[in-house]
């Protein structure tokens, strides 16, 4: 059942070693069909150079698997959540890439410093708060989704226009309209994280005096203007 | 028409990805027929791996289409501006890409550190100030390049000579004769903002104590001289 | 001897390259066969692309080779001192990988600052106190792997739990069950470093005014929206 | 003449770019015959992918072209004067290559904070002082060499045992018993100063709480022991 989205979830996951946002095992997308109500996950702990659409784990949105040998992502009960509280998402993946996983880590929100940010986030990036220890012990992968969503709620942040969340501690969650939309997020997450990063910390650099104005003339008259003298002449 | 400059616009916004200046499609190239008054410049949202030479539009000074089937670049407008105030350019590049962007959205100018910056700019690569409401309702990436070319008429720094700007927490514009240079340049301009950023954070780093003598004496010799242990003979 | 030990050393040394953990020869793996007492390891200084599966060197508990016409890792004493004090481990990895080793230069525990490092390492990553000139001069390997032990047993860690330390102003020591395992291991204390020490620096970053509103919107609805006015319709 | 020595000079110039030490074509090797007194050097401004044996360019020890069709790199005269003054070294290295040239521009001697600095440079990496004004205009490149040999002198540091310097606000210069050992000390001395960069910067940052004990036990405790879940069983 569902093999067209099983090849398309199988894609988007192929998708995030290409783009560098997984380290082994590290990473799982989903995509839903609606109508069914059911979602296809990757397999849990299965390494990228081994996986194949067929072994896409279809659940329900109670997380219970309906097809599958395998085992469904250990964090299936997370993409569900989603799933339920944000209804026009298609797609939903999870990584631990690293500039996103270090924001997350240090429990901030990412602001919006930069236009490419804006190109696709229409606000700060949300870090949820820590799950409580009754939350972990309980139903620790649902409680996340939970968390998301109530950070949406709370804060009223449109899932729409900002498809991205941090799970604080953890790592980052994207969705989109379709599995490959939401990889599509995940690589801007990852990019706005890293220059959001930098940007921060080139506040708080600090300005050094710059080279004597006799080197910066002399370096760039070697190499441009009359008096030139670098590299060949009709070579 | 226009049919060897399309193919070097082609070409020149190929480089790109390969330098690793684009993630997906966030950047174009355009080159320019001085004589005709016009400008060949990549389609927006096309990704790289489907541009073909033929996909390039021609467009005039005031960035209307003159050929193509397909769209402009959204930041048509911007290109045409610095072109018409830097009438000595042949290629234009805009990317986002991640060193220059963090500076520009930091609002800093990159000041000359070394001589790898002075042997193609000279001078600061100037940041312009942030648009107004105003200029970003009427006429948002013309407005981009009027900011431009503003900050080079009130600065009073020669285009040829600093090839490259910042749009104000948005990312860097560089040119030069051809839209080849123009890449060049923009291959250099990401270099010396990124060893400009770790230059201003060395400067307030905290020395350290550094590695006992015993130490560094052990390990070069355990390497190196008459009682070397390393390695094979003769392998 | 030990032929099928041999090929596992060999694979799992070159694993070494294939991850980017080694810049040329710095780094070695060994895996031991518990029943008979005796552990195979990378000779010393071999370049990775001119190894061979019958390269690997045979040495016994005490570092002695039993087997080879090559010298065995310079750091086979260390190899030797972690398998008498951690009777469940395989495999041992020693390298100068970039983050880890940043760590122990700054000679800093890893603190656990996120689930990727808490997936696999429950606590800190420990690094060692420094050898004393005696120690040095004595025996410098032995002696790397006895302080090592000392840190584990002092601290009350628990080895397979916690699978890594750092050598003081040197450089990371992994294990796992078999020498595969202990890579992995190594695989993951880079990615950890990694992200702890941008976590960290985020934490003593400043946070910047963000993006002004107008052009937050601007972007946004440039490519999204009724009003979007990015890439083309249809193509 | 020389065909021997031009194939060596041309095999440790490609080096560079296989290395990741240059961009474009900023970086250049040479290599000395000592009995004659004679040096080739890369030309100057060519491309690497363009860049062939014969292209190489024999000059004297007075920087003056003997042989060859090309301009010699613009830094032949500096160089020389290393050849000149270190009488044992037999290949000589410059590269603008990022590490080592932030270090540069912030006019700052790389001290040793690791072993992997020790196992090669037996103390700091010395930054030398910048070019007077009139040592630049007089003759720049040739003042380049002095001033480093004099650095050498001044400090009683033996470039047998240190075999590389930072030119201020310029870049690296690295040397070796011949043309790929001295590129083989730009690869070490680029990995030092990056590990030096954030050994410095880690100092400098502010330790965080780290994550709270039922998340790390619960998340180690997923993929370890008796009640883990992760992954698939048999597969």
């Amino acid at each position: 059942m569902l093999e067209e989205l099983k090849r398309q979830v199988y894609k988007a996951n192929m998708l995030l070693p290409e783009h560098g946002l997984v380290t082994f095992t590290w990473g799982n997308v989903s995509g839903i069909d609606r109508e069914r109500g059911l979602f296809v996950i990757k397999p849990s702990g299965v390494e990228y150079d081994r996986l194949r659409p067929e072994y896409m784990v279809v659940v329900d949105l109670d997380g219970k698997k309906v097809e599958g040998d395998l085992n469904p992502s250990m964090d299936t009960p997370t993409h569900a959540e989603l799933y339920k509280h944000f209804p026009n998402i298609g797609g939903v993946v999870h990584t631990h890439s690293r500039w996103a996983t270090i924001w997350a880590q240090a429990g901030r929100d990412i602001p919006a410093y930069g236009t490419t940010h804006a190109d696709y986030i229409n606000g700060p990036v949300p870090c949820c708060r820590d799950l409580t220890q009754e939350e972990v012990e309980e139903a620790y992968e649902l409680n996340t989704g939970k968390v998301i969503a109530a950070a949406f709620e709370d804060r009223g942040i449109n899932a729409d226009h900002v498809p991205c969340a941090l799970a604080c501690h953890h790592g980052p969650f994207t969705w989109g309209k379709n599995p490959k939309d939401a990889v599509h997020n995940a690589v801007v997450l990852e990019e706005i994280a890293m220059m959001a990063w930098h940007t921060e910390n080139l506040a708080a650099a600090q300005e050094k005096a710059s080279l004597p104005d006799y080197v910066l003339e002399k370096h760039f008259s070697r190499k441009h203007g009359p008096h030139a003298y670098y590299g060949q002449r009709g070579f």
